[in-house]
């Protein structure tokens, strides 16, 4: 295996072969989405950085790596300071840097695979003003120096019948057709991999944590579709899985597609903010009319219909069986004194998560932190040395399992031993927002940015917030962070519709002490009315030794009650034991 | 006089000199403001319509009159069916009806100064692609026909001292043009004329409601500024007021200045939103360089310093004790069987505000609306005959005034006679929605779309609503109706930072039956821990015969007495004998 400095010279010659005075090397793969399979994790090809988000520039004689806030102390671990500069990815945005470090006229090297059009065409602008250009390379520079790259499996996708889905793929692909027909395109190209799953009904494993398959679809206004993958993956009895109008392609051939669309003149709906650079200049290269737009299957798959919800609502109660099991297990260890680490915590949860029928994977990589760990918040404990549980703090455990009728998350924050009457304070102002957001009742039309005060309120009121959104959509055996619907301060325009599924998640984090989330998933509903309003759907007891009863009104602990008489009757009939005793007690009416 | 008949035959006339196949007519004049004064009411004199809002197109044989929801009835009233169409404003915009109506190749003529820079371009847009031209009329046709129109008086301004305004002339001019000079533009083109009268420190009499001078300014980045208006209205001493650098020409010589401008290259900042597309299409063809952007008078003025801040608490509490003489008289003559109809009783609240110190006129034509006319939440008594006020009904009143130390608006109901319990609880949840907003405490950065929910939460949750925004901004001694802070739904992605003053008026309307809203101002404060949250500043007590106790908390109870209890304070020493025997009643603690 190669050192850094020895992938660093190799690419450094390629570099030089092309005259490119820089090569910009992004976290991101040629798919862009959230999860980078293994083959596709060039950023840490070549700087052994694994955070889940960063880039690196090498320039001719030296390198600099971009990481956020979440990864200053992990990229100094993992990354070599005599071959990188470490910047931070938001405050020196790394083409900001690139534009001061080259001189006009030099030329910078990318593969337009692994940046959005939008991207592409930003960072091209910022550079051609300092009379710097930006080329695509022929093949990624990582590529063609990466000897021992994994090779992926190829397994057959598994096809996701109508009793999960409720709704034919050939019923999609028409509808949303007749969506690329309305915006006067001919085609889309769909890039996002949930939404060619969505589409397809199918599921795979290509990608961890988020059950698609690698490639890209080409639908028609006709509801036609081509698939652009691995056909080794595809089995036989697709056809009759998807219905007419689908053919597969090896990905290999999107190219001559695109140039195909072109030769035709084609009308190209494609989403800038989501699709890679590399196709769209393709198709625009070979005479298409691009038609920017947002991927027309985004509002579809989040609006989910009833059978969908109904496998969803099901997901929930089997895992919040796990989840409670899961939390009887740690009071009952806690109790005999034995402490474990926040890895060993989070196998356990696992295991409880693996024995339930239909599950695939987790949903994410398990957040299980214990006392100060939990104060950020998208913390992991792979990324250094689990820390140990201790008496007398919280513990945040944020979680979640892919399964074939659904997607869940859920985080609970538990009191290991006694905890500060401070922390109780601050437990019950996030619950506090948490329950007034589940009771949210709105008219159709509101967005997201219209809903976040109400989780918020209470921790404002002391002068205190947190630094997250206060909702994320989830989508139905697809991704744990589904758009476009969003709750939060900003890029929460989306108008929240019923069918979408939405996590209520405020928290509160005490830097150097500890981390507070109470966080449910809830299906948007419409009332009688006409007005719509959230039916949570997550079921596990919440903590109430954290429970500052002074602070909390009326409604509040009637909400609290009902929803604990809601997870008894639901969970109860799924868990025996010790643990449903702990279900019982948990679950016990509160008075104030 | 003519008769509408007549004047139409005369346009048309001019029209077809001009080959005219339309001319378009909206009610805004070349100031582009909320209020018109009356020699530029050139919509009434074409149509005999007098509502604030609407449009005429003249076409060769026909012609058009569009209004919006408010206006439907009135229209039909005051514009005959014989000359004109009845169409919506809203739902069949007249550009629209306009690029159907005529024929490729045919014109329409405007006069660009009575549109946006932004509505002209969007209109002609529309109109290109039907191929009809639209063209600028060298003359209004209405002012070419309007014989017998008004002379405005050319009364002086009055010059507002630093102890009203709390910064000199001079001071703001050179803070706005260092920000002129940030959006690298040479001079800004300063069109709204509240962003005039507060540049220069000066008030005038030239429109209805609203203080101002009617002119334009040229702002230059370094301070200087040159005022186009009636020179006779311009007192001698205004140059010691204003500080170096303003001079003064008469309006007719714009053009030229424009032309000026031009011949040197000039950037001029200006905002296509605001200014009338005349003054932009002769700078742009006199060889300007346009810059748009906003006004960058806009958030300095909504931004009130301290000494504003004084003097808008001040007018408000002299304020107060007149709203509250008049709801004791109200009390006083229902409490004897005595009625009055809306316009009786508007003209004895005026005879009270009169009666006080510093005020010059009122900020808005008030709406006194007796019974189910409140439930049109615009209702003006003066469009038709003013009802009489009815035993066992709700009144509502909305009124403010123009001080020389501030400007006020404030919306009392108040139950005449016994009132249903559905009244009682509408009141009730409109009130706890104000108590919200009232109450609502957030961190900087925080949009008033963010906000908006608070005052509406209780009524969504009973599946009712409001069709108007729940706050918008207020100028001191200016604009009733300030931007850009604004509380609601949409249109409200202004950040609100301290010092701006905000209406908090939520309400409900149940149509043909009962109106209610309950309005106080407020200003945004910054609190010790840096968070923002509003003080309000309106002191005049709710109608405690109009609450459903049951449904209030013991939080907005508490706040509601703290509330009557300052009222009771501020007000009880500026009113006398029943007045404050009245107010003593009025602001009693309220026992759940």
């Amino acid at each position: 295996m190669l050192r850094i400095e020895e992938k660093l010279t190799l690419i450094r010659k390629d570099m030089a072969e092309r005259s490119l005075a820089a090569y910009f090397v992004p976290r991101a793969d040629e798919y862009l989405g959230e999860y980078v399979p293994v083959q596709n994790e060039r950023l840490e090809w070549v700087s052994g950085f694994t955070g889940s988000a960063g880039a690196v520039i090498i320039l001719k004689d030296s390198a600099a790596i971009f990481v956020d806030g979440r990864y200053t102390i992990q990229v100094r671990q993992q990354v070599s300071a005599e071959s990188f500069e470490y910047h931070h990815l938001i405050e020196n945005p790394p083409i900001e840097w690139l534009a001061e470090q080259l001189s006009a006229g030099e030329t910078v090297g990318i593969d337009s695979r692994t940046f959005t059009y939008s991207a592409f065409q930003s960072h091209q602008a910022r550079l051609t003003k300092n009379d710097i250009d930006m080329v695509e390379v022929d093949e990624n520079l990582i590529d063609l120096n990466w000897q021992d790259r994994p090779v992926p499996e190829h397994q057959l996708v598994m096809m996701l019948e109508e009793s999960y889905t409720g709704e034919h793929s050939q019923v999609k692909r028409e509808r949303i057709g007749q969506k690329i027909a309305q915006v006067n395109a001919d085609v889309a190209l769909i890039s996002q991999l949930d939404s060619i799953a969505w589409l397809l009904n199918i599921r795979g494993a290509d990608v961890p944590r988020l059950p698609v398959l690698l490639g890209f679809a080409i639908l028609e206004k006709n509801g036609d579709l081509c698939l652009f993958t691995d056909p080794r993956k595809i089995p036989n009895e697709l056809t009759n899985h998807v219905g007419s109008g689908v053919s597969i392609k090896d990905e290999s051939f999107l190219e001559e597609a695109l140039n195909q669309l072109g030769s035709e003149k084609t009308k190209v709906l494609a989403d800038p903010m989501t699709a890679n650079a590399w196709c769209q200049l393709r198709a625009a290269a070979s005479g298409c009319e691009l038609v920017p737009g947002v991927d027309p299957v985004l509002i579809p798959k989040a609006q989910k219909n009833s059978v969908e919800l109904g496998g969803i609502r099901n997901c929930h109660e089997r895992d919040g069986s796990a989840v409670s099991s899961y939390l009887a297990w740690i009071d009952k260890e806690v109790s005999e004194h034995r402490f474990y680490d926040e890895a060993q915590l989070s196998d356990k949860l696992e295991s409880f998560r693996r024995q339930l029928s239909d599950i695939h994977d987790l949903s994410f990589d398990t957040i299980s932190a214990a006392g100060a760990n939990a104060a950020l918040c998208h913390y992991n404990h792979m990324n250094g040395k689990p820390a140990m549980l201790e008496e007398n703090s919280l513990y945040l455990v944020d979680s979640g399992g892919q399964y074939s009728d659904g997607t869940t998350d859920i985080t609970r924050t538990v009191a290991i031993g006694s905890v500060s009457d401070e922390q109780r304070q601050m437990f019950t102002l996030v619950l506090k927002g948490h329950i007034a957001l589940a009771n949210a009742v709105f008219p159709k039309g509101t967005k997201g940015v219209q809903l976040d005060i109400l989780a918020r309120q209470f921790l404002w009121r002391e002068g205190l917030d947190y630094d997250h959104g206060t909702g994320h959509g989830v989508g139905a055996f697809l991704s744990v962070h589904e758009g476009p619907q969003r709750i939060g301060k900003a890029g929460a325009d989306q108008v929240i519709v019923p069918g979408m599924v939405i996590s209520n998640e405020p928290g509160y984090y005490k830097e150097g002490e500890y981390g507070i989330r109470c966080e449910n998933l809830v299906i948007t509903v419409e009332r009688d009315d006409g007005m719509l309003a959230f039916e949570t759907i997550t079921f596990v007891p919440f903590d109430a030794r954290l429970l500052e009863l002074s602070l909390m009104s009326e409604h509040e602990l009637v909400w609290l009650n009902r929803y604990h008489t809601e997870v008894r009757d639901k969970i109860s009939p799924l868990v025996e034991g010790d643990d449903r005793e702990w279900l019982i007690n948990a679950t016990q009416q509160i008075v104030a």
